[in-house]
């Protein structure tokens, strides 16, 4: 995490599904003392409880996870994201007060093997649908990174491309690079 | 769950270790409005966000749960019960704030067959080192609900001694006869 963070990336996911609460807020705390110091931002899945115990930016909300509008009227400092599988999905988190929105997934993934793909098509009719920003999730690396920047996200959120590579730092700082160049290049 | 509450019992705990935070949710609110309608308390087994997403009256936390320090101050309004198995642990849980302390296992039990087993001994020096109440947990029963409460504990809390019986409400209304003859005859 520490080498995303050198690599330039701008925001950190706790992310675990099987473990002890208590675990979760050790890790969630080496996190937000991290995140601190790259000046990143640092999100929690699913565990509003986790969020609130280690002082996180804010939560991301999936279909099974707590519904949107009861994390915002719980947790009103929070930043709320929704994960959203389909443009159907993306409207009513909208509707629900979601900040932003996590879609997807662009790509087949490995880290999510059952997500429903959308494709750069289904990502760019939630882009053009919904007034909050999009952060585009799901199989998106080098290769394609470009063009799902071209749909109008604000940003990409990736497992695999990160912590799958040999080098966390590089894998990074080379996601980082395009869409630096991306953004310049506008 | 009902049928417990029509037996008389004075609290039910959400206790749910595998699902999804909307599953827990959606029983949790079950469970919140059928204690409303008995007039019981409602308690979340390590779960904050699901006690805040349900109006729960309280949560449990145990030691691999979140601290109950940080628990007393992120939820003032919340009754934060502590599950302790050694005195060592009813000391510590009482001075982060815990509210009551649930301490066993009393005797061996099912539901917890990891569980360290304090008996009748060490229960009672626990009630004797807290000013905090206490409720009895583990292994109890009809055989020896009378004995438990003889150590001044506050209450008990049980699982199988209602879920493994053959009719819920009557083992309930059974336990409940047995506790209101002990205070009775004090």
């Amino acid at each position: 995490m520490k080498e995303a963070l050198e690599g330039g990336a701008t925001s950190i996911q706790l992310r675990i599904k099987e473990g002890s609460t208590r675990y979760m807020i050790t890790v969630g705390r080496e996190i937000r003392a991290l995140t601190r110091k790259y000046g990143a931002l640092y999100f929690v899945d699913d565990r509003l409880d986790v969020a609130l115990a280690t002082d996180a930016d804010g939560v991301q909300l999936g279909p099974d996870d707590m519904p949107i509008d009861i994390a915002r009227e719980l947790t009103p400092n929070l930043i709320i994201g929704a994960s959203v599988y389909s443009l159907e999905e993306a409207l009513e988190a909208e509707s629900r007060g979601a900040h932003f929105l996590g879609a997807g997934s662009v790509y087949p993934t490995p880290s999510k093997p059952d997500a429903r793909v959308i494709g750069l098509a289904g990502l760019e009719a939630i882009v053009r649908s919904v007034k909050v920003p999009v952060v585009a999730i799901g199989g998106i690396g080098e290769s394609n990174i470009v063009e799902v920047l071209g749909t109008g996200v604000v940003g990409v959120a990736v497992i695999s491309a990160v912590m799958g590579a040999p080098n966390a730092r590089e894998a990074t700082a080379r996601l980082r690079n395009l869409i630096d160049g991306f953004i310049s290049s506008r």
